[in-house]
């Protein structure tokens, strides 16, 4: 997803924040003693990670105590019934050098308000790319002012180490919750008295569980720091990927964990598949190489694609085998527009280093199978589904991955790219396996836009692809070597309660009387998107008509104003508010959206252009190698975990 | 639930409706002919259902043909493969007698504001009480009109007739949904960095599977026909209990289908209980013996607790062993103010056929676990978890279920009741097992008053229960050989967005001010309903405090209007809305709730005073004897089908 405007107001105000609601001072430091990872972290044997030590001396606010931040603090590592050791000989490394720095924080938002912030001054020292090899619990201990004491309970769980699985296929519906999956398969599929006459490939997977997403210092998360809790089995904060938040001001010094496409690639020399429909630096594939605090640093992120991590001491990466999504504009000769990291032409680096570079579907589907590929096909997001699809003259709103600003024609889809990475890494991975993410990520942002048809479009286009994957796997005789999971990292607040009588809703004047044309319960009828149009598709199970006259009365528990006409919006994606004036600080119903509909103040603040993350469980579903490990209900890192012990990576000693 | 005021308009409005959405003619009959069960129905062998025959004259409106009603019909049945045979031969019953009758329908709001209602002029016949023996798929035609035909097919399940367990226990969370179970968790289970310290029973189950809740006509769907779908296996129409809906005026001569506790009684002679915090007559506890089209006819279904269905021959009933729940009101005498059943004391009518009667939970605790118990206590429905442990004084909200006016101060909760309802059941029942049914009903009726403070309270009341069952269950040594099943009937459009900063937005004087108040995000923090307060339970894992400073912001996708400040109703449950006039035909945000809070619109048609239902796949948790059949994602029959599979209910042949 991108970032909601919110998220980044905030994180221009301050940089991470304890002991307020609102705002927090530090999320995962309550006290002034700071050890990251913190207590409660899981930690697979044998993967890589920095720890940081921060300690904290408010200035002013609530908690100031007169205090320097402390300089000789002290930290010390017990295993279970074991002696406290300090770090440096428990992971033999030298003494790290003692940093410092400070930052402000507001306490709530009556200071906001007032403009008070609070100061806090910092020391911290931080030790990079340790590791705990032995499964068991551990207390890490940071002593500071004089006595003072922060205790993490670390765990190193004990897992199988046999690998059951030689492939991962991990899909991501970027926002997606079980009430979109009911409401696609609503217009997506056709019923008969009740009775489905077809099944989404979902609904066929054997087994069903569901993830808690909340981040670890606010129960609602972004996808940023829900990707790493997926692929590191770490929570981590808002904004995050890869590393656990601190307070400094460098977005690249955060102690980071070490990624599942990480540890595969470097223990097992396996193959790496990357697929999004977003813009290919955004937080979902980002994640599973970059490690910054800030998601927005999208250069960066195309370097560690490439390059892994530079600037410290990291795990062996070589880059994926497959990179294929949208965001052009990192790639581009900043002669052309393009937003590069250090102005380089990245077409050209992935080029250097071995990669072919895929402008656009035709080009993709004769990509050899034997060498890396790089497929960028748009500008920023690829068009959605029902743009390629029903209504084509949008696809005018994409820009070609060229950088020469005409229109992005020929785009491939979801499938086109999942397939074409599976025969690729198949072919280049051979008896070692491959780990593929493929990202559905438009389900998100239709959603951040209230864009609900398009959204459910990108839904079954996901389920079109993963229906496409498993007969792939099939020919290839692999889908019994393979797990195929399918999950999200978050939901979103939606539901359907009934259906709209598009026509009566356009006929009435006034807003109270247009609220009629809303049918509950037994008015809600039937789905009118099977069986009332004639469009068909290749692909099966979508709908045959988009704007029948009674369409779902559909939408989200939180938004900004908006004016909503339940009708499909036919010029592309939805804009559903705009400014008051250019500062941009206050958004209304956009005069142009929504015609005939009803207009509707939002509950979210004025500064909000678009709808938010909820809190929800996400379903998981799994078929294969290990599938009964993702039955049940728990935390999002459990997908980590069940990964990491289906391809066998925990490793009980050093030396790999 | 209780029926919207949607619901009981349209259904005052129209007996039940097949041509436009906003309205039908007859939901499951699209064509001039029909047949209940219709097409894509399935059958446990064995199981009792009538067959009632429509043949449709509309006399004006779209579907006007000048035809009159034919006289003449003539159905048939094969089983694959075989040739077709009169349905009085193949059932060996006498050909029923001809009925006729009319009914008038709108076919869109257009007709309806135009008072323009169509005519529809109907014969029609039921054959009553037959069965399918034979495990395959049938063919039924409908011959109508000179040779116009209607066919449905049906299908017998092939399934296992080994019973595998000796006890049922079915949990229902009365519109429960896995967005609320989330949210509950959050407020009463507390996190450590992320890391929950605590689990929510329902999240220890071993299988997880999701259960499609739509109508067989319509997509959203009501307690009725959703709990008919739970308990026969027959998906119906809003309003239904255990019927499919013809459309005569009778509601009682509608044709009906056998229930799992129907076969259960008949087949086994198990002991039943049916258990609910509701008035004991509403949807999802009359459901289980009660077939009428009208789930309004409160006291019929009390009479067919007791008695069965007596107009019609139907399957041996002689009343459950346990019935607790709320609606005195249908049992205290007319003299006393009572809505009784043939003006009958329905208390006096159960304690003749030897069932001892409870009216509060001191009673409760001391009955007799060798005799029938009827324990109703409260007029209408019962106090609510809050209530009764919290905010104390509003238990003064609930009539005495004597009829005596007093307040009824000492309530059972759902606990109390499915506790003691156990071990009447497991001491009536010997070898014989038990069924019981017990429903959280306030998380439905607290979630249509948009009181989600107390709706959650009773999603977390349930998961105490089932906690305290599955403890009751190893008690008695028969966790082992018990079924626990935990669903819900449908769903709400509810999830949680973020955090309120309460004390901010009461000291903003401007409602688009007062949206500042809303943090999301990062912004949301954690959960202040544990840690910051000092409330304390004999049963763990409840809030500590329902009135933190920064609440959870949530909320429903429909509404009426309202006013919400996102704080605890402490003076009971809340009333959303009120009416403009007399007449109540528009509701407008009531003046006296949500004080200090930000004025919404709703979206919902202004004759409406409450939220709705929603399309959403619901959760199901399942532990014990077949647990394996009720993962993944399938239909509410299948919830029928998997129980009495595990009951072995399934008959081969005539003669039980």
């Amino acid at each position: 997803m991108k970032a909601s405007c919110s998220i980044r107001l905030a994180a221009a105000l301050l940089l991470s924040a304890a002991s307020a609601q609102t705002f927090q001072r530090l999320g995962t430091c309550p006290t002034l003693g700071c050890v990251f990872p913190p207590d409660q972290a899981d930690f697979l044997a044998g993967q890589f990670f920095d720890i940081r030590l921060e300690v904290h001396a408010p200035v002013n606010g609530s908690e100031a105590n007169g205090l320097m931040p402390d300089e000789t603090f002290t930290f010390a590592i017990a295993k279970k019934g074991k002696k406290a050791v300090p770090a440096t000989k428990y992971f033999d490394v030298k003494e790290p050098k003692l940093e410092r720095w400070n930052f402000t924080w507001y306490e709530d938002l009556f200071a906001r308000d007032a403009k008070k912030p609070s100061l806090v001054n910092v020391t911290a020292k931080a030790y990079r790319r340790v590791a705990l090899y032995e499964a068991g619990e551990y207390t890490a201990t940071l002593t500071y002012n004089n006595g003072t004491t922060t205790k993490a309970n670390w765990l190193v769980r004990d897992l199988e180490t046999v690998r059951k699985t030689k492939n991962i296929v991990l899909f991501i519906g970027d926002g997606m919750t079980t009430n979109m999956i009911t409401a696609a398969r609503l217009i997506g599929h056709k019923t008969i008295n009740g009775k489905y006459q077809s099944k989404m490939q979902m609904d066929k997977f054997p087994v069903l569980g569901h993830q808690m997403t909340h981040s670890i210092d606010s129960f609602i998360t972004d996808s940023a720091n829900s990707a790493t809790a997926l692929y590191t089995g770490h929570k981590s904060t808002v904004n995050c990927l890869g590393v656990y938040a601190d307070s400094s001001k460098d977005p690249f010094d955060d102690p980071k964990v070490e990624t599942i496409a990480e540890m595969f690639h470097r223990l097992t020399g396996g193959a790496v598949g990357i697929v999004s429909t977003a813009f290919i630096a955004d937080a979902t594939p980002a994640a599973l190489t970059a490690h910054t605090r800030d998601r927005s640093q999208y250069g960066a992120v195309i370097d560690s694609f490439l390059n892994g991590i530079t600037n410290y001491t990291w795990t062996n990466w070589t880059g994926p085998d497959v990179l294929f999504g949208g965001g052009a504009e990192q790639f581009y000769s900043p002669a052309l527009g393009g937003k590069t990291y250090q102005n380089k032409d990245w077409y050209a680096e992935f080029q250097k280093k071995g990669y072919n570079v895929h402008w656009n579907k035709t080009s993709l589907s004769t990509a050899k199978n034997t060498d890396k590929a790089l497929g960028i096909f748009t500008v920023s997001n690829m068009a959605k589904w029902l743009d390629r699809n029903v209504y084509k003259v949008n696809l005018n709103q994409s820009l070609s991955p060229s950088g020469d600003k005409t229109a992005a024609l020929d785009q491939p889809g979801l499938k086109d790219m999942t397939l074409k990475a599976i025969d690729i890494l198949h072919k280049r991975s051979g008896n070692k396996g491959f780990f593929l993410m493929s990202e559905a990520a438009s389900i998100d942002k239709m959603m951040h836009v209230l864009d609900y048809d398009r959204a459910l479009g990108e839904l079954l286009e996901l389920d079109d692809t993963i229906k496409a994957t498993v007969a792939k796997l099939k020919d290839l005789h692999v889908l019994k070597d393979t797990l195929v999971l399918v999950t999200a990292d978050h939901g979103h607040g939606f539901d359907v309660m009934g259906s709209v009588d598009t026509t009566y809703l356009a006929a009435q004047n006034v807003d109270r009387k247009k609220r009629d044309a809303i049918g509950t319960y037994q008015n809600s009828g039937l789905s009118q998107y099977q069986n009332t149009g004639n469009l068909t598709y290749t692909d099966s199970n979508f709908p045959s008509n988009w704007s029948p006259r009674y369409t779902l009365f559909q939408g989200l528990m939180a938004d900004p104003d908006r004016r909503e006409n339940w009708s499909v919006r036919k010029d592309g994606p939805r804009l559903p508010a705009t400014p008051t004036d250019d500062t941009k600080k206050e958004f209304v119903a956009n005069p142009k959206d929504g015609e005939g509909g009803i207009k509707l103040d939002g509950t979210l603040p004025v500064g909000d252009d678009q709808g938010v993350h909820s809190l929800t469980d996400v379903p998981v579903f799994a078929m294969g190698p290990c599938q009964e490990l993702f039955g049940g209900v728990y935390s999002s890192i459990d997908i980590f975990f069940g990964m990491a012990e289906c391809l066998g990576l925990a490793r009980g000693k050093k030396g790999y």
